[in-house]
C-alpha cells in the first residue's frame, strides 16, 4: 500500500479531471491519497464551480470545453462532479489550502465544505507528502 | 536502478520536449521510463503531429515555436521525432491512454503505432507507478 | 529527512510561487530542496525579471498578476524575490539548465548568478533526482 499527495494547482477541465482519475486509480487499487488544492484548483471548489471548468489548450469561440463534456458523456466518463464524489466514497483526503483562501478572496462559506476534510498551510503538504512514497503536481 | 513513470498530459513542444530530455537521460542512466500518454500529449502521436507542437507560452503572430524550433537547431538539440526515436531505442515504455483515445475521438489506425508499446487505462497506469519510484506529471 | 527535486519549468507567478513556497516548506523541516530550472522558469532568473512573472490563466487587460501581488501584499505573502532570498537563506539548492540558456539564447551573464548554485544539464538533474525521495515538475 503506498500514500500519494496531489497538489492540484490547475483548474482546467482535462487537468482537474486527470488529477482525480489518477486519484481514484489509486483509492481502487487499495492505496491512500491527499488532494491538496490550491490556486485555481482551489476555485473549482467554490459552489457551483466543478462544472464550469475551461479546458487547458484555448479553442475557437469556447466550444472546447463544451464539446470536450459532450464527448465524455458520450464515452461514458464521469463528470466532475462524480469523479469528485467517487474520491470522497473511495475514501480519498480533500485538503484546501488557506493561503489561497486569503490570496484569492475565498471564505469558507464560498467553497463546498462538504467536499473539504481539512483546512491547512504548506506544512500540511509537507507533513502528507514526507508520509507518503509518491507526488503529483498537476 | 530506478523506474520513473511520467504522465506526458501536455503536447506543447517546451513540455513535451522536457519529459522526452528527462526520459532519455534517466534511460541513459540505466534506469526504466514509462511515458503515458493522455489528452494533447497523446495527441502529440497522432500521425504527423510530432513536428507541429505549438509552445506552451502564447507569442505574438505564432512565431514563438518556429522560433525556438530554429534556435533547438542551432544549439544541436534534437527534434521532437529524433527525441522520441531515441526513447524507444534506449529501451523506454510508451503507453496510450485509452480513456482519451475515446474521449477525443483518436481511432488507434490515426496513431502512430510503431511508438506505442501498449494501450492501456488509468489501471495499468497505477500499476507502472508502484512498482516505481519517482512519478512526474508533464 | 528527505531530498526533493523540482524541476521549475514554468515562469507564471502562480506556479513559480507554489514551486518556492513548496520548496521552503520542505527546507524549514530540515529536508534538502535543488530547483532546477528551465525554460519560462529559468528565463525567470533574468536580472530584474522575478518582479514581472504573469499569471498563468489569462486576465483581461493583463490585470490579474497586478491584482495578485497586490491581493498577496494585502494577506502577507512574500513577494517572490523574497521567497527566493528565502529559499537561498535556507540551504536550497539552484541548478540553471544549460539547454535552455543555448536554446533561449540566455547568457550567464544575463542572468542573476547570485542566485544560481550551479549551470548543469539533464544528467545532473536525474542524479540530482536519484538521491532524493520525492520529485515534482511544475
Amino acid at each position: 500500500m503506498e500514500k500519494v499527495t496531489i497538489v492540484v494547482h490547475s483548474g482546467d477541465l482535462d487537468k482537474f479531471m486527470s488529477a482525480l482519475i489518477i486519484g481514484n486509480g489509486f483509492l481502487s487499487m487499495g492505496d491512500e491519497v491527499t488532494l491538496y488544492f490550491t490556486f485555481w484548483g482551489l476555485q473549482r471548489l467554490v459552489k457551483g464551480k466543478l462544472s464550469k471548468a475551461p479546458l487547458s489548450r484555448m479553442n475557437f469561440l469556447g466550444l472546447g470545453a463544451w464539446m470536450m463534456r459532450k464527448k465524455m458523456k458520450k464515452a461514458n466518463v464521469a463528470p466532475l462532479e462524480r469523479l469528485m464524489a467517487d474520491f470522497k466514497a473511495l475514501g480519498g483526503r480533500v485538503i484546501a489550502c488557506e493561503m489561497t483562501m486569503e490570496v484569492m478572496g475565498i471564505s469558507r462559506n464560498a467553497l463546498d465544505e462538504s467536499l473539504i476534510d481539512q483546512f491547512g498551510g504548506v506544512g500540511m503538504y509537507v507533513n502528507e507528502t514526507k508520509q507518503g512514497q509518491k507526488a503529483l503536481f498537476i
